[in-house]
């Protein structure tokens, strides 16, 4: 006999993409940003702890500085954002807000895999229609009826962002609540935060864990109507995002120089290494994002090349979903680290021939 | 129209004790530890975070280090033990995981008034019983059927202990999980860690803001059978724990002589705080945890008390409740800080007189 709801004993848990502990190891797995954080969020932190006097005490519940911070960095009212620990918990608060058990939740795939996960753990109808062949959206994702909706741009695993047009055009078509998840956002040369000005059913999903180089801190934000923005705000943990978190996202929100470039560098490196590709025969999408999804020449499978890449302490991400099982993820890594993945590409290039 | 499901449109959001910036105040109302953390969580963060390089990686998703240390301390192994972002999370995550909409959750009150806002938002039902007049718990929570109850021993507000032979009997009487919420336990003189080597249904959660005084930090954590923590684990998010609340958990954990130390003082502090409060008048219940539930003497309400103190810069905690509006709950402070709540009780007393 369970103990577990039926829902959560039948499913299988999402998995994170691996965080070896091996030295040496070039990781280019999990979307990372290659370079630290701004020095700022450095200090900031330092500042902070001090003696340790102040971590006896609980943070801010809703983060009221980082609040007003995104808000007048994006142009919103402070209670349009929420701020959540990393971007993940404000789908799934999304979730537990809008979709009751048994309702729908609706998304293209394939793209992030939490998706259908977070619908199971709910206990929500899975409405998982198929992307077109070149990764647009599928018209039935425009036409269905779902309390929510879930779209990536840019999208992972393809790099590829939605047009804003077209995001315009599926918050009017639908009843329901869309979520746009923009994890990528700030790699990519536009935006859906315009959309949320003009729809009321519109959501914008942020992290720092990307361009902010913040991954360990966990912190994201959803920025929306004021009325979405307090549905979540009820559902969330009283204290969900940490004092030192609240600090760090503050000063990285605050030091736009790093920031700016930051971003310029992981965008050059990926271009680099686009152009670098292509070069080596593979099929690579344009990407909005800070990774590539490439396919392998003819010669050699994606997995095959995953494997031949780790046997060479070089970590990508491959799935077994043959949707996808064709291309490899590559998250843009250093300089350095994308001449050695160059290196080790034509040395197994070379290998196969 | 509302984007919202009903159970969340209807219900009101949980209130967190204020956390007011006001400088000098004294700051008795949200059962924080008033002595900071170990140097060694100082020393261990500040080591942690360096020049800032590894804040960009994801943080290890289960903690492996962290549950590793909490087996090991406790007697249980590492697969029964889950980390979580503060004990909240392990409410949030077993309503999720046990009890599905319109699924009954069993509590009493008056208890942690946290339980009816996330039976709201999980779209359970609740079977709220009535403690009885001496803070014991119901027989009908031991007869009835839910897929979960919750009891939180030492409670809040009374801070009197459950037995644990009673709780023993509470988890061999029901057929659901029951989840034991001892985030005051460290200050009693038992604890119900063993019933979890005998119950498979039973499952504690602990929180390192009280005892370890690391609220700001948001660490928790649950130990259960295997299959419980299971359950827990594939509903939380991935990175539910960042990688300054690992470390930070990990070195307040390890530094045992620390721990002693503050918990003996914060208990000190609190027979002394009751046993003057009794010789002013007040009812105070024995408490096994870190704060009173003090009803003062017949000349005064408990809001009159609470506002008097409020009034000289002291902040302690009052509901409105009918069945608990009589009783104020003091968090224990530091020896200055007691004084000064001794003084301004003597002070509002004589005012009254």
């Amino acid at each position: 006999m369970s103990y577990l709801r039926p829902n959560i004993d039948r499913m299988h848990a999402y998995v994170p993409g691996e965080q070896p502990k091996v030295a040496g190891l070039v990781k280019l797995n999990t979307n990372e940003n290659p370079y630290p954080p701004s020095p700022k969020v450095v200090a900031a932190l330092r500042d902070a702890i001090g003696d340790g006097p102040t971590l006896r005490l609980y943070p801010d519940p809703v983060a009221s500085a980082l609040q007003a911070k995104i808000a007048a960095l994006y142009g919103f009212k402070p209670e349009q954002v929420l701020v959540a620990n990393g971007s993940d918990e404000v789908l799934t608060l999304a979730l537990r807000a809008f979709v009751g058990e048994g309702q729908r939740v609706a998304y293209a795939m394939p793209s992030y895999s939490l998706y259908p996960v977070l619908a199971d753990i709910q206990g929500a109808k899975k409405l998982e229609l198929e992307m077109n062949p070149d990764f647009t959206l599928p018209e039935r994702l425009f036409r269905e009826h779902a309390p929510l909706k879930l779209v990536t741009s840019p999208n992972a695993p393809s790099g590829v962002a939605v047009p804003t047009k077209t995001l315009d055009r599926l918050c009017a078509a639908s009843r329901g609540v869309v979520l746009i998840d923009e994890a990528y956002a700030d790699f990519a040369d536009d935006n859906a935060l315009r959309l949320v000005k003009k729809h009321r059913n519109a959501l914008v999903a942020r992290t720092l864990s990307k361009s902010y180089s913040l991954a360990g801190m966990r912190v994201g934000f959803a920025i929306g109507h004021k009325a979405l923005i307090e549905g979540l705000m009820k559902v969330k943990d009283s204290y969900n995002v940490n004092r030192l978190s609240q600090v760090a996202a503050l000063a990285a929100l605050g030091d736009r120089a790093h920031f700016q470039a930051n971003v310029r560098r992981v965008k050059a490196t990926r271009e680099r290494l686009r152009d670098a590709m292509l070069a080596f025969g593979f099929d690579v999408l344009p990407s909005a994002t800070n990774f590539l999804f490439a396919k392998p020449p003819a010669a050699m499978t994606a997995k095959k090349f995953y494997e031949a890449l780790r046997a060479r302490n070089i970590l990508v991400r491959w799935w077994s979903d043959p949707r996808v099982s064709d291309r490899v993820r590559i998250s843009i890594g250093t300089d350095a680290e994308t001449d050695r993945l160059l290196a080790a590409t034509l040395n197994i290039l070379a290998e196969v021939k």
